[in-house]
């Protein structure tokens, strides 16, 4: 394989510790002269679906790379760690879905291995920390050219977990869908893309009702938050291409009581 | 324009989610060379005096480089994209005055330009992400050597939006003033240059009171934070040459209540 | 001394100012082709005891480098400022003990210079940001090819500031010993190693007592977090070769209310 210029990291280990440190360290010593992109190390731990959402919607956007996540509540029991080549990029982690979206992103998984080969970890190997000490050592060992082939035993793909997406289901003038990931800004998006919002209805200049929980709000539809006054509630597509719901200057998240996993309906008011 | 080694990056983008990543990732798809330096990205939503802030206090201490700033509660209206040339270096951001008293303290705007050639945009502009779609590819290309002049229109600098500085006021034995900024430790950075305290008598050894929303406090001037036995407060020259109250160990800005726009007066103790 | 190519850089900072990246910027001026490596900036303020163990703990993973750390609750005080080489790397800081610990696990201190030779500080130097204005830019000269010796007044390594060890007791089936630190993910470290744990009969599958500030709880010894069931409390050697007492999917430290420096006493039970 082409060595890799690139390697990008992404994790649930925080910023308190040295454990990115660590990591940084070990992919350094074997393959000096990659770069490193640092995507996130704040996933809540073990948020398995939180951490395949932002690299999914992360990985359009970044060069050919090995491709490292860990967010990995299974470490130490029988979970197998994978390296999966998807488009011009290889992706490594825990077999837990974590890796699923982003590979399916990339085009889809052309081949994978079992990261077997000892050769390609650190001498002691912990039982609690393989990002340093299998995951990012094997990265590091592809980016500097190591076949695919060598990092241990092949796979078949249709074997990897793969996580359920969110559930949404259209119809003329609404949708019911979820709320998939909330950014900084409070931001809530949605499993509607753009496109199948507008579809249903759901285009800017629409009056629509947002319901949940037992709760139901009036939501303009527009092309970005500074469409409404500031305080008022916005539905506009967002930078992913998904549907989010903000508030002009605040947290739609925090003022409607949205999380992952919220089940919502839009409906366009008559 | 030689091209440049570094570009640096400040935000509200938060760390949780890979917003800061994908700009990374587009900066290095064109200026694959470049060094990036995060400045922060934990910048308080939408709040352009913090970023402003922040910038100008830490651009002189950064090399030869082309700055990248978005905090930008005006994306996807009018607002302009801009760049702007100034000392060695050239500033990217929206033209809502974030960028305004960095380009002062590296000298003053030389030259700017609109961001309007869509040629150093991404192929695909989203309405809400415009540091990824706009800024970033924009400023990157300037990176790699791309004339200013081939970015965009040519604007006059005197037409940039500039921030209002921070008021204070002096006499002899004191000052009015303002809370710049407070950082993480919790000292509380006035609008006083240590010069300009020295001017007024606000000297090291000075018994001083300060008096802020009714409340008042003897604070001891001194030239550290270690001048004052701990839980002791504390006015000295801080490390961007401003006036800071502090406690030794502690967070003035907690037992104060000083936030950033809290109007003061210190006054020299007869 | 050979130039090094990587600098590593631990702090008390935080991320949301701009001190991070000033002395990022510091550094590349001086070494423009040094990798920095960012240990972590989010050591709780001034807390040397936590800077030492994060900077210990990761040392090992990192290639070899000048490695700068900076919690400084002395900063503008007499304490000294030092660079202390060991194993193969420089270890740059203030002589408060924060350095010690990662200088005994490199091997130990082989010499030590006080850093007084101000032509390698910046031409200014502010009372309170030693880590731009004299530890980081020393340190990127050293980094440079700069020898040890021309950077201060050589010293002594015994009059080398230690910081005392977390305290740890063995017996016959049990153990005194302290919280040494505590992770993101809650899990408490104790200042007992592996080794130590099993020399002491505290071995995986052995049930063990936890007692701690008059509590008392059954703590299951395993190899990693997932030999219990969510939710149970276990005792596993770490990533770092200590001995941590965790909560399946959940904050050990939290609910059992420990904190660094917490005594706990481990018994086997019977």
């Amino acid at each position: 394989m082409d060595p890799f210029h690139c390697l990008t990291f992404l994790t649930d280990y925080g910023l308190e510790d040295g454990f990115v440190a660590a990591c940084h360290g070990v992919a350094l010593q074997i393959a000096p002269n990659a770069r490193i992109i640092d995507i996130t190390h704040l996933v809540p731990p073990g948020d398995i679906r939180r951490g395949a959402a932002v690299l999914a919607q992360t990985v359009r956007y970044l060069p050919r790379a090995v491709h490292v996540a860990v967010v990995d509540p299974g470490v130490g029991t029988a979970r197998r760690a994978i390296a999966v080549a998807a488009g011009d990029s290889v992706f490594v982690g825990p077999d837990n879905g974590l890796l699923s979206w982003a590979v399916a992103e990339a085009g889809g998984a052309i081949a994978a291995v079992s990261l077997t080969n000892r050769a390609l970890w650190l001498d002691t190997v912990t039982a609690t920390f393989h990002g340093r000490d299998i995951f990012m050592p094997a990265a590091a060992h592809l980016a500097a050219g190591t076949p695919l082939a060598h990092a241990g035993d092949e796979l078949d793909v249709a074997s990897l977990v793969t996580l359920p997406r969110p559930e949404s289901r259209f119809r003329e003038g609404g949708a019911d869908a979820e709320v998939v990931t909330v950014d900084r800004f409070g931001n809530a998006q949605l499993s509607v893309t753009g496109a199948d919002a507008a579809r249903a209805g759901l285009v800017p200049g629409a009056p629509v009702t947002l319901a949940w929980e037992g709760h139901h709000r009036a939501v303009a539809f527009g092309s970005t938050v500074g469409d409404v006054a500031p305080g008022e509630l916005v539905g506009y597509p967002d930078s992913a291409g998904y549907i989010a719901i903000a508030v002009n200057g605040g947290s739609a998240a925090q003022r409607l009581g949205l999380r992952p996993g919220t089940r919502v309906t839009l409906t366009v008011t008559k």
